[in-house]
């Protein structure tokens, strides 16, 4: 039989597992009705603190698990360099594991890092995840979980996030400011949350300035290929508006720079013709030609963040105290070049 | 006290780890004499051969450990993706540690991958690792490893590498031929066994070709800052030799490029007043302007060929089955575009 846990409890009692943890513990800051209610429930249904159960401070195996769509990506080896370096500081361990954007895989190695008795576990998700209950296993299992970037709002956990809807409209009003008028967007799949808020940004910063949303200057790209898309939708931008567009906001700066690309080989004029602003700021952002205006998403700031509140929470449970989820969001810039 | 190893049986009878191995087994193809001499050492000396002693099949942990010297590395993050593809398809963990170049680090990671374990290592070295008795442990511990890229020659174990030497000299070589003849060379790190191999097939590809070798043409790079020394020494090399040099081999890519924005800036025309090839083929050198000839390294054969590697030798271990350590080269190419 699978063993009560603090949800359970908390489900049956339609309170916030925070509370119901605090209650067990005895928090001056929960009722005494409350507590009372909590641990005659607990009682009943045979409650054992997870750490009574286990011995959990023998039990600890020092080792974390992450999971990433794709390893090569320079957003994502940013995050993990300050995961691993976090986890050095502390003689933690990290497995690692890309899903390749694969769903049935992060679901499957989700299995794997429970099975392997994990402390903790950080995860983006994968563009196709749209169920979430393996997630939701974690979190069962009493085994801290924090989400970053790619996130499910709606699973109850820790999550380290940027406001990519903020950080397009930032983006693309900067354009606006400066003039441009018929500015193109290269958006990405139309499944993950973070691209459809970098569109939805886009399309409010136009709003906000009164310039019409024309849905021809939106290019779905798919994210895999990103470099030659960038190329050829650069292309069939230039044929189907030729000189009716003057800017171009791309979803990642792979994109951006597969467009300049194509401009520099048409003698397209950047910014002259058209001006462009990216997304990420990947190291080539810098040193392409014209260097690439791009947004700053703090990878590195991203990672620290995620593994400190996971380590914080595997710290709480060691200590048998009461954790609240955090959202944390941060801050990205818009870092001006010679492409805008 | 420690188990007796097989090395250590080998050490006594002045016999490779292989024949030991061998003889204990009954291969024909040792001696009847040999094979008694080694069995009656073994008895003597209470030798258990490791898959008896802890019923390996069980206690196979599905873990192996790979350390690098850095994450946020488009070549190390290309290896990684294949090591972790390969273990996916074995239903194998990867623990990952960063030694970031530090040598006691790497020490100390070598042993909680030991403490934690791990049915076999993967590490490529730091470039401040000198002194090898860390990875002798992992020897005498049994455990498979195998070194990649950055290895050491006196250790006995299979090892990937490239021929860092003859990669340098056919793109020195493509210069010369195409009638360049004051080359430029920015060299990494003094101690790295392929920054060493690359400024030597540089020096022998001058000198086959009979152009006198001249030091005041090679700058030392630190590989840290890479980018920006690219730059800085693109200038120092302007001031000291001008009109004088006439191409410029780099013992990485970032070098290059960071050269390639100073000559950018000061307008001297690539390929016209100097030519370049980088080193490693980053994804980078095909959008910069000019495009970066460089040279593939191959890292994700690499990586799949030295996971391999380690799964038969785990494999053989499992099996008790006799292994022979293995040097695989993977093949380069010189990668031609506009900087030449």
């Amino acid at each position: 039989m699978k063993p009560v846990t603090l949800k359970d409890l908390a489900k049956q009692l339609g309170l916030s597992v925070t509370t119901v943890s605090k209650a067990l513990k005895g928090y001056p800051d929960v009722s005494e009705k409350t507590r009372e209610l909590v641990k005659s429930l607990a009682d009943e249904l045979n409650y054992v603190p997870n750490s009574f159960a286990v011995g959990l401070r023998k039990q600890q195996s020092k080792t974390i698990g992450v999971i990433i769509p794709a390893m090569v990506h320079y957003f994502f080896s940013n995050i993990l360099d300050a995961i691993l370096k976090e986890a050095e500081n502390r003689d933690y361990m990290v497995i690692i594991m890309q899903s390749n954007e694969d769903y049935e895989l992060e679901k499957k190695q989700v299995d794997l890092l429970l099975n392997k008795g994990v402390d903790g576990m950080l995860i983006s998700l994968s563009n196709h995840t749209r169920d979430f209950k393996h997630l939701q296993k974690i979190i069962d299992y009493e085994i801290p979980l924090v989400l970053f970037d790619k996130i499910a709002k709606l699973v109850d956990c820790s999550k380290v996030i940027i406001d990519d809807r903020k950080a397009a409209y930032d983006a693309v009003s900067y354009l606006i400011k400066k003039g441009y008028k018929r500015i193109a967007h290269f958006r990405g799949d139309l499944n993950p949350q973070n691209s459809i808020d970098r569109f939805l940004g886009y399309k409010k910063a136009l709003l906000d300035h009164n310039i019409e949303f024309d849905p021809s200057l939106v290019y779905l790209c798919n994210s895999n290929s990103d470099f030659s898309e960038g190329y050829s939708n650069a292309e069939k931008l230039m044929q189907d508006h030729g000189d009716n567009v003057d800017a171009l906001f791309t979803v990642n700066d792979l994109l951006a720079i597969g467009a300049i690309n194509y401009f520099n080989k048409k003698n397209i004029k950047i910014p002259e013709q058209i001006a462009l602003i990216g997304f990420s700021n990947w190291f080539m952002a810098s040193v392409v030609t014209p260097s690439l205006s791009s947004i700053e998403q703090n990878a590195y700031n991203m990672g620290t963040k995620a593994v400190e509140i996971l380590f914080n929470e595997i710290d709480a449970k060691l200590n048998d105290t009461a954790i609240e989820h955090q959202k944390i969001t941060i801050d990205t810039e818009l870092v001006l070049r010679n492409s805008c």
